[in-house]
């Protein structure tokens, strides 16, 4: 094997997932908050645009860059959303999670460095880790009512060698969102510093409270900014596997060769499909953000009632980053408990980085019933452990 | 930009393809023989299960390895192939031209080498580039009356820091299949220089002549073959983008860590599509080969005419090889002449390496009518090129 391979490794999920199915297989009832996903039915009017692009023979090969009509599309959603207009040269279609492999492999350097949030996204250490580059991390803080990104950090956290910095507003765990003034800060921070900044923006049709704001709202995509996003998490898409970059022409050039070499091109009748979400997309996603927030605050109050756990309320995604330090158990402890004993299953905050410890992750993508059975187990489990004299936050004392 | 970004280079193919596009929206009226597609509309079945899966709701993420049910069929069909069983364990469902990526960057390391045909497929090359990897190649030889790749050539070729050998029957550009004793001899010395083979049979389905022989008939992919195929060329389901390697357990595991990093997985409606193909494949494909079967005789006929031009029969693929030395043009020039003169778009055999000096590759999956057009048009374009006395074999005598 290369060295490449033997830097894989399987990321912790995917072992949880595999794990709680074969408890189902076996029977065991397990209530499942660990995946980011949804059991919302897709938009009917997205499934059969799909059916009806295969009905009209688009299932050859086409450009690799992605359909004019789709990058054409996503320009004028961009107007919408963000206020500037992109040129479809700027655009690549292809898998969001492949966004992020490739656009490191394109502009970082093996021994160079990324700079990404921790607790963060997994992907975004794996593909540094396969591609060895060098990882550095800023932290995502608990202030007094929300998770924020502190850009003196993150300004901080840049070494002569990072080439570029990742930031995920909404954040995949915490919810957190960027204030326009964290935006403008940290545009600037990587303006100073002169790296390219990645804006992972896959949660973005997913915002309950407050606007959202982008880094890429500065540079219009055009001299250091890359925005990324999904059809995967705002439209349930997620078996579609349809996700776009907004860049730099040059940058998007390189990103689309490198594409072309290892899948020459995505799926048609997938690309039809993105063209009929988007244009369709007029209420902006209003009556799925809904019947998410009525999760999230259901689910926010219950775990709130469970003594030793706290949890803010997330502005956007899906989960709850749920401080469990109270119970006095390790965010894997409680995991592998909450899994056993109680049959919920949940990913322990360490999963995103080490700043996760004393955290778990529960997405909130579920119906009220689930919601309400999973977080009543979780209450009958762990209340008995709750000591009010023990009440150390563990995750301060361990990783910071 | 990295110097993985700086590697990057378009391939040719798909330059000459945007220009083509371009000369059509200007309204000229080109044969197209350059890309390596069918215009037959894909088995009605095929789509129709696409779009049930869709309706079904197979929407959301699914096992990164591949579906158990597309695995298990696989398995079966490369019983009913090859004679022998794998396990679903073997099995990875990803895009072909991902797999050529994936498994060199999981077993060969920059710097390390992998060993490939002249004139070959361009993405063997192009992956090796960006990875880092070097390239060695050894030749498909000219004999009374097919190509032919030679064991000793290529046991000589393998150097000790080869990690690779890549073995395409049928063979892209040239049409090549090995023979049984070929396919023993390369194993063997695969086997004595201790160095995994790639085994791409992605038109393996497209046989007329002859039977198929594979190198992984020896070790059944379990020790050092991985064999590559494709929905894309057999099923003409190009768009789809649907493929699978089938190797050695610790391979696959790492390749399927590697795609699970970059792609979380397939999309599930288009795996439930290559269950239905494979259930559906009772015939092996034998009306549409047959259709080609016929467009190939034609096509090869008719280049034979043409004063300067000879080519062999493929007996695989879906391209004729043609040798056009005798017209006294380097293999860019007279697809330049043909493009621009005649309106025939066509590739030069240097697009797959130097070997290819001397040759054009012509896709022979048309209809009849477009054949004998874009053929005449050839003719009428080059037939006063042919000067008897200059019939020098130009490939021999740059590349030989």
């Amino acid at each position: 094997m290369s060295t490449a391979a033997q830097r894989l490794s399987g990321q912790p999920m995917f072992q949880l997932l595999a794990r709680v199915q074969d408890m189902q297989r076996e029977g065991r009832d397990i209530v499942r908050f660990e995946i980011g996903d949804t059991s919302f039915p897709v938009d009917q009017k997205i499934v059969e645009a799909t059916q009806q692009a295969l009905s009209d023979g688009h299932v050859k090969y086409v450009n690799s860059q992605g359909m004019p009509e789709l990058r054409e599309e996503i320009c004028q959603h961009i107007r919408k959303t963000h206020g500037f207009l992109p040129d479809p040269q700027q655009v690549l279609v292809m898998p969001a999670n492949g966004v992020i492999d490739v656009l490191m492999n394109c502009i970082v350097n093996p021994g160079e460095s990324v700079l990404i949030p921790d607790p963060g996204f997994p992907t975004y250490r794996a593909a540094a880790n396969h591609l060895g580059v060098e990882v550095q991390t800023y932290r995502q803080l608990e202030g007094e009512d929300r998770f924020y990104v502190d850009p003196e950090e993150v300004m901080v956290r840049i070494l002569s060698q990072t080439r570029l910095l990742i930031v995920n507003s909404p954040n995949n765990p915490t919810g957190m969102t960027v204030t326009e003034n964290e935006a403008q800060s940290l545009y600037q921070v990587a303006h100073e510093r002169d790296v390219y900044v990645l804006s992972d923006e896959v949660y973005s049709r997913l915002i309950y409270d407050g606007e959202a704001f982008s880094v890429s709202q500065y540079d219009h995509c055009r001299e250091r900014t890359i925005l990324l996003n999904s059809f995967s998490k705002g439209y349930g898409m997620s078996g579609w596997r349809l996700g776009y970059a907004v860049g730099p022409v040059d940058v998007i050039e390189k990103m689309t060769l490198l594409f072309e070499t290892v899948s020459s091109c995505f799926p048609p009748f997938i690309q039809q499909a993105g063209v009929v979400a988007l244009q369709n997309d007029n209420d902006g996603g209003m009556v799925y953000r809904q019947i998410l927030q009525e999760s999230r605050d259901l689910m926010v109050g219950l775990l709130n009632e469970i003594p030793g756990v706290s949890c803010f309320v997330p502005p956007g995604a899906m989960y709850v980053f749920a401080d469990i330090a109270g119970i006095g158990m390790s965010s894997q402890e409680f995991s592998d408990i909450a899994l056993d004993r109680a049959g919920v299953s949940l990913l322990p905050g360490t999963n995103f980085g080490q700043e996760g410890e004393g955290y778990v992750r529960l997405c909130f993508a579920r119906d009220l019933e689930t919601i309400k059975e999973g977080c009543e187990r979780l209450k009958a489990c762990f209340s008995s452990n709750f000591k009010k004299n023990e009440t150390i936050r563990l995750h301060r004392t361990v990783s910071r």
